[in-house]
């Protein structure tokens, strides 16, 4: 059985939708990390005051688009393929921040601007202390960003789309669950293909039943890590979890750092190699990753070969600051 | 003679003096400049319309806290020694990022926050585009940055100081201009010395005729590069610029790119040499050569030692993108 194949005909190759964010990140060293009490590469919802406290303490940083889905938009972007990003951002300057970024990356940004009292709470940001061992452990104040309401939204954007992908962190406001169910089930009826992050393992750890239900139904493209495969699970057993997620959806893409990725279908398990580089900073790993693939399953590639351009783009972020490309990914792909 | 020694048991190493701005950086090709007409390695004051059209057509960028005098207050601070900024900043995102960055790099910041209608222009950004020979052209919003006032400033701050520094680019507001001519009287009946530099070629086309006599009147340490001490002579000759800047002040500093930096005093002159990088992006190069010197300086250095401090300091900022140390300054004096 082959997993199910994109409509080739449409000219938008991936509308990602998610969570708006911008990145203030600094290097600090691990007993930073314990001085806060974070999990080290981790994502946890901040509160204002909790995040003033971390932000106070950070060394100086830099600013700098982010954005789970946002990423992989920049990424598919950067390989030549066509992205659409849709998320919501406050009428301030990281607003204008976030949106000249995507712009200028090449992703068509349909987000909508909370004006007014709606958008005092901000346009979303996320603190990201990288490790000298180049993990990064991130606190988020996701402002306006989780709120994308019914209205925000037209279901039409899908209509020309191979996929529609959405990241799990988008999971956490009711009226973001609604529309993006909504979303779902109107790709299903328009044929646009559905795929799916699980973010991160306390993300899954907060939403386990309604992500299953929500992948059973709904999704043909699964991306997870170890950790969140395990999570979603609840096994230790990186086997037993990947036994379980087996015809969960058509296609289940895992990361394993530096072990590369294993793609599973309903008859075929394929593991495929890292691309070795030095890491600086993996944050957008699993993001470029999914750019990768996506851009090479869109374009008609098979799995494995899908999977390897997932593995250059996401060796490619993490060589660097920050998690959007910065070399020219389609140049990188053509010499695969 | 020798040049004026710093009085070297006061506390604080030198009082900066400048326009708070927040760098929004990214790399453009040659073709950017043209397009725009931009003189490459300038800085001009921009007016927000012509912002928002150059921000629309800029690559995805990275923000930064930048700012001359605050960046030679963050080399000071990375070298080891006590720095205070003072500078103006809005009740906005880029406020709060930009104090963050200048006090989390260990220097005291006593800046003035503007609320309400005052703040509305918002705090000082800076759109710094690099080219591939790693030369960076500048486009200016001012913002509240240039606007200290008399009241925004106590004379207090420089009583512990050995050194006032204060860059030419602040020499726009005339409530500005009120301020530094206050603060350099007041500095010179305290005994702490006055440092100055002239920021740019085009700042010392509009203000030729006060620069010089604000520094034959207030300034013992000048810095400039060949371009703005040859603009403020009005020569293309750079021996002609020097020799008539001669006791001009007490020590002049000319930074000369590759061919390192030129000092002269009443009787004496000393050609250092640059330290040998591969250059990534010149912003900050001037303000970290002054960070280097009067590190050197305040320490009791002689003029040559202080000037390969300067050297020094502006090599590590020119190796990667940002206008302020990334590296341990201190570690890196230490081996000279």
């Amino acid at each position: 059985m082959t997993p199910l194949l994109p409509d080739f005909s449409r000219s938008v190759d991936v509308v990602c939708v998610g969570n708006a964010i911008v990145d203030v990140l600094a290097q600090v060293e691990d007993d930073f990390l314990e001085r806060h009490s974070m999990v080290k590469g981790s994502m946890t919802l901040t509160e204002p005051a909790r995040a003033r406290i971390i932000y106070a303490d950070m060394p100086p940083a830099i600013e700098i688009s982010g954005g789970s889905a946002a990423n992989t938009a920049a990424g598919l972007s950067s390989i030549g393929r066509r992205a659409v990003f849709v998320g919501k951002v406050a009428d301030d300057v990281l607003g204008e921040i976030f949106a000249h970024d995507i712009r200028s990356a090449g992703v068509d940004f349909v987000g909508s601007v909370a004006h007014g009292t709606v958008g005092e709470v901000g346009t979303g940001r996320c603190l990201v202390c990288v490790t000298p061992d180049a993990e990064r452990t991130m606190s988020t104040s996701l402002g306006v960003a989780a709120q994308i309401g019914p209205d925000d939204v037209d279901d039409s954007i899908i209509d020309n789309a191979k996929i529609m992908y959405v990241e799990g962190y988008l999971w956490e406001d009711p009226l973001a669950k609604e529309t993006i169910r909504r979303l779902m089930r109107s790709a299903e009826a328009k044929g646009t293909r559905v795929a799916f992050t699980l973010s991160d393992g306390f993300c899954v750890d907060r939403h386990r039943t309604e992500f299953l239900e929500l992948i059973t139904e709904h999704v043909d493209i699964l991306f997870a890590n170890t950790d969140e495969i395990c999570s979603l699970f609840e096994t230790d057993s990186f086997e037993d979890a990947l036994s379980q997620s087996t015809g969960l959806s058509s296609i289940v893409c895992v990361t394993r750092s530096e072990k590369g990725s294993t793609v599973v279908t309903a008859n075929e398990r394929l593991d495929v190699d890292a691309v070795f580089v030095v890491p600086v900073d993996t944050t957008g790993a699993g993001d470029l990753y999914a750019a990768g693939f996506l851009a090479g399953w869109t374009a008609g590639h098979d799995l494995e070969t899908s999977a390897r351009m997932g593995s250059i783009a996401a060796a490619e972020v993490i060589s660097h600051l920050g998690a959007r490309p910065q070399a020219d990914l389609a140049k990188m792909m053509e010499e695969l």
